[in-house]
């Protein structure tokens, strides 16, 4: 079977702000995200989340141009001032005009 | 240390779905899934699982094989119905007998 | 955007030895790591996580230093004992001080 790559954007980010990170994703071109529910531990060695009500893992399929909009995005409104998590990998997909 | 290459494939289904479809995958050849609850928007911009009770996430670790025989039964039977996504990306493996 | 290489390390286990497990990554050096809950059957057919309280998804972005060190301590401490799965993917960061 054909399949087009993509890139598999992976954000680990506090709850309370997912919701609006979800939405920028969106604003930046993605056409769809999936979340859950994490915990986890960071570099500071703070489970903030087990304090705070929780992380959010957002994952989204995008392009190569849309990818470049998320970084630039977390980049600016994002890194400087949280401390989320990020990893994007090489993915395919069958059908891929849904990314 | 010596790693196997496989396929892991991610699918995200309405939670009604989700039983019916992690049996089809064992019966593509998968030996196992993971699965987690999850929610999301997609491209019809929908928060469909806002609505009805949420999406499941499910995981599998399968050869190439293996992998073709799920797209193939994802294309037939889930695709042309549902509004499931679906992403491949290549993974290594420690103990290759697992999957 | 540059972005750095980094190994994603992907462990599912029974949630009662999930604690132990984070606390083992963060031991071999890795800067953090995710969890979320999840459910699943594997290779003998044992929906174990449905009768002992699920499974954990523990995921974490390392180098190949760490990653080493991980599957390591799995190999001897882990795979003789109990039937996590494990597998590996090639990501991409922003922030490599992070991981």
């Amino acid at each position: 079977m054909i399949l087009k790559k993509r890139k598999l954007v992976t954000i680990v980010i506090e709850a309370s702000l997912a919701h609006r990170l979800e939405e920028d994703v969106i604003d930046c071109g993605a056409k769809g995200f999936t979340s859950s529910i994490a915990h986890g531990a960071g570099p500071r060695n703070q489970r903030v989340s087990d304090i705070e009500g929780g992380n959010v893992r957002i994952e989204t399929v995008v392009s190569e141009e849309v990818l470049e909009k998320i970084l630039e995005k977390l980049k600016t409104d994002y890194f400087p001032l949280y401390a989320l998590s990020c990893w994007v990998s090489d993915v395919e997909v069958v059908r891929d005009e849904r990314y």
